[in-house]
């Protein structure tokens, strides 16, 4: 199945509503952290603001739930609440039709070959739906974006628990298919446990066989990694030689592990800030356009509420796919919310999951190059 | 991975409190369908009967929860309750250790390699219990019961809604893995719909495009097979010309529905007395060796009920596996009232679980055809 | 709050597609059990077929998935598959909107003070939907259908198992608010042992203690029951003298006790076919005007798929409510495909669920009988 | 039920391994925020540390998975990893019985009333085991710890989201049941938006209708607290005139809201550097008595990991209660790694749970200020 962006279907700003509306009204901020009355509260859409007449200018690098800033240069910024500085003029109006010069562009998108997404997209999902249909439509997307996006991976630790799934989520870093990756202490523990002492949580890998001690593993580990100063430090020294921390630093993959009250240690890559976190989530989130996450509700979320449902790429407006891998219906009822033809769910566990999409992938890239076509992918 | 069989260690019956023992006693029914007081009932391991002085005879053919009647020929045989006659003999004593001539014997077989097998074993699994091992393993015994043991699948309706995972299964009865299958109405009927008009519950198994009047379609299937007489009649004329049904049927794989009060229909072949649906089914269990278990809570406890922990084929002891996988902790934790070695829970979507065994054989039956080995298999 | 049935809104048989419309078609059963082609099947709807030229009848006593047979004296029955006999007339056409002589009527009741009801009701609802509002409505229903109306409860086992619940439920039926009661052999089987031996599953149904021999203590309530006939000669005689069983029988509850697979025993008044069981349940859902199922996917849906959304009481056309009360979004997701107004799912646990329902309606008419409208209730 | 604390049975340090003991070996941090090798580990028990000979020393306010440091003054501090200064003296060995110095006391109470606690504490608990007695217990304890404990709470939003399950936790606290509270973003978040616009997420809390721009509600909660100052500020100003946060700190209730990378906002009061929020969560957790975590699974295991299996309060060794309430198998799951006696869960809604739980505490109030004791509650 040969993956094709859909066409994006730009409002037609000769609508009388849009004719007829006056250009956004901004209101300084009053008080640090604190939007103006009336502020508008940004979508997962495309949102068009009239900033002068007949000029629709659309917000890049959206985020949702954020306000609007209009930058001394003219550009327009999305912003956290938390961000607002005193003077910031924030944009304000509340209706989302034009008439307040602020359009939110719901159907924005010309998705192919399928006459009734919409009620299949948008209808529940259960352990019970089929999936043949998502995982050859993700291996079409993921050996597009491999070369033409920005594919960023969330990661809960069940991922580095199995011993299949963590070489197969490695082969998919070494494959090219991981731009990013956003995770958490547990998820770096449990992997460098691996590669340190070839135990999760003390239980072999393989074998689960309980090793003498084997309580002791995780803090062991993480304490070798605070003796060696980071994670990396380990890698370059040689001492972690092996899984997901190892090839995601080893291919330079940007790399945030956001801290939780539940951590021990942490990880010296640890940011215990979570705004800060939060922050250098968004910087890859804003370069995404397509978002897998697997197992873990915390980072999920978190990454779903950094992601718009669409991004301006090479000149080109294009949805972010988001999809989310979760064994429980109601982890993945969170994301249904988004109402949103690029946000898919796949109910099951995560270690097929990735063992299943590596080699999926892996297939389909020897099939090319058998064929006459493979040198198309010879610069990959 | 090799898979071999584990030893039956048999019990020491020199030991003093069997040689102090009585002979068991049996008392006759005096009300058909009801056991006399103080009955032993059967548990999931092999029990012993000192039928005479230093004659302690094993049951073959168990099942849990059943009682031990002696045959007039000097045999026992394990019955439920409802199967009683008046005067039928039926063992008493409810003592397990052979004080009352009854010895049940719970760790009976030579697990190989594991050394603290039962901790791991018995203790919960979750979604996040690694199971690289488990398929390893799976794979091993497959190949070897393919040939020497008599496997049987108990299947929910998922397996048979997935267009990728409605392909695997088929090609594992036509590979030889299946010798028997347990389901209900609700597999056949989607099964049979995907095979007349390629869709399950009206939408098309593949795409998910819901198609005109889809609500109509099993239905429809349910009604083109009641007038054919039945499915297999319907194979045999060629309507149903593929799926789970249609492989089971050409292979004459020997197949239980057994019918429930949820049942629209049912298909000609169902079963609509429970009672003689279970009969049915234990005549396929007394024959297991391997029995896996898919996304069914209903079908999988049944079988589970019937199911004992061991066998005799061959004249060996051997032991008899029970796999279920589902979505659910909550499910499989019904199974981890067996405590038993042999009973094991994989937690992630049939659909998965079905696409990746399914490979995983071919894979390893091809990997030995390549080898010197390869004419070992010519006979399968 | 006062609860108030929602009026009926009757279809105008004046607009153009009902005049223009032909009679419905018949078309002879030729082979028994199945139905002629192009049959149609009926929803949870109100249905309507013009039998004569501006006589359009409604179907009384529906069932979804079933056909329409015309009887000899010209009233039309709701039919299964099953029971169809060569030469029965079976109403045939797909369309639903009149133009076939047939008209589903989606939209048929005034429910009132919820401007936005569809939207809220028909979304997904999870374990965090609130349900304060869900409670109180079901006083309401529940005081006006212990008069007026006919509760059915679909019981799992898990109400059985906890102290408080197992006499919540008690209370609720001696209280008047059980009209009819259906269930497994497991919850028979669980009551009756609580009933004899003060256990569940051989653990002492407060304290949790296990008892000696525990695992013998539900096959002994079964062995007893069947020693004595059935339960009903147990509660007679006194041996059972308590429980949801005893207070079902003694206040003359119809019962139906469908059979499965995963049944031991069975208790002698546990229904073995399952369609036999399947119209005995109909028997009592034809009657039905509330439903409420509890922790029991099984018995929940088949139950569902008796049921219509209305029914015609005292020359009344009035909805048929449905609550679902699971802990599973998975489970209840099974309901929400009804699309209707009066279903509703609840996500908690059932012992909860059915000790507050019991003490909520206790306090209502308690309230009720301290106040001046107390000889209201006074024949109740 | 009147609840009695069990009696503490302290180790008896004659015993030879104890008499031949090390004192136990302390080893200097050489990296600060680096255990020295073989650095002991806390556990959840009581641990006693032979610091001069024949003086076992306990630890008090302990944490698992921490290390052990001499402070100069001779006393011993369980600390994190973190905090570990240069020079530290870190306790040393991973024998737990006693013969490097160091003992591990896992059996260190006398659980009255129950033989085979263990078995029953410690087994699997699913959505079918009964609660009774639990509720029940849990009303004697909390009586008990309301006068002579400390009472923390770990509360998920589901608590506020529903209009009779925050009415009741608000009554929890001003009947002084809550001596602390631990929670997020989220359930500050929620509960202000129902005190400021009587919606949860856009929807009116008790009737569920979505208001008219029902998706700002949420920000425009945290626009207002933001602009505010603080959520105390908006209480003591009477913006916030209702419901938890408003009762906790009209209460004076000492509160920890955690961030997470989820956060929109955040309120002013949150702590956005999550190990600073785990410190003061521990500080708050070194008090408790017990802790009772509701529909959180990232606050509750951020709680059991703070959280010790005893404590000393008064002078006297105590066992520490901890509570998990959840909806599903695989969170409680996490908690039955504590293996503790002291630990249970109840799965449920807490929706339920609150409600339940407040009306039993009252009734049992009630019902004592009405007998003869009455007195004895009123400096209560």
């Amino acid at each position: 199945m040969s993956f094709q962006l859909p066409a994006y279907i730009p409002p037609d700003f000769n609508r009388p509503v849009f004719s007829a509306a006056p250009t956004v009204a901004f209101k300084p901020v009053v008080q640090s952290g604190v939007a103006p009355e009336n502020y508008h509260g940004t979508s997962i859409y495309p949102e068009y603001f009239q900033v002068r007449k007949n000029e629709w200018r659309l917000l890049t690098e959206s985020r949702m739930d954020c306000v609007v800033v209009l930058n001394p240069d003219g550009s327009l910024q999305v912003t956290e609440f938390r961000r607002l500085k005193k003077g910031d003029p924030v944009a304000c109006g509340r209706k989302e039709n034009g008439e307040e010069g602020i359009f939110v562009h719901q159907d924005a998108f010309s998705f192919p070959h399928r006459t009734d997404d919409k009620f299949v997209f948008r209808s529940q999902r259960t352990r019970e739906t089929s999936f043949s249909i998502d995982y050859d439509e993700l291996y079409g997307l993921l050996n597009h974006e491999r070369r033409h996006g920005f594919i960023v991976w969330v990661l809960g630790p069940a991922a580095a628990f199995d011993h299949d799934s963590r070489l197969a989520f490695t082969a998919l870093i070494e494959s090219g298919y991981v731009h990013a990756l956003l995770a958490g202490n547990a998820l770096a523990t449990h992997d460098v446990e691996g590669a340190l002492f070839g135990t999760a949580l003390g239980q072999e890998l393989y074998s689960k066989r309980r090793v003498i001690l084997g309580h002791y593993k995780h803090l062991d580990a993480i304490n070798a990694i605070r003796s060696a100063g980071s994670i990396a430090n380990a890698v370059s020294r040689g001492l972690v030689s092996g899984g997901i921390m190892h090839a995601a630093i080893q291919m330079g993959i940007p790399l945030v592990l956001a801290g939780s009250i539940r951590d021990d240690g942490p990880m010296p890559e640890v940011i215990g800030d979570v705004y800060r976190a939060q922050d250098e989530m968004r910087a890859l989130t804003r370069r995404a356009t397509t978002v897998i996450a697997l197992a873990t509700q915390l980072h999920a979320i978190a990454a779903g509420n950094l992601l718009p449902s669409y991004t301006v790429k090479d000149d080109r407006i294009r949805p972010v796919y988001f999809y989310m891998v979760d064994m429980s219906e109601y982890a993945v009822s969170k994301l249904s919310d988004r109402g949103s033809l690029t946000a898919r769910s796949i109910l099951t566990n995560v270690q097929d999951f990735v063992v299943t999409v590596e080699r999926g992938l892996r297939e389909r890239r020897e099939a090319c190059r058998c064929g006459p076509s493979a040198e198309a992918f010879s610069g990959a």
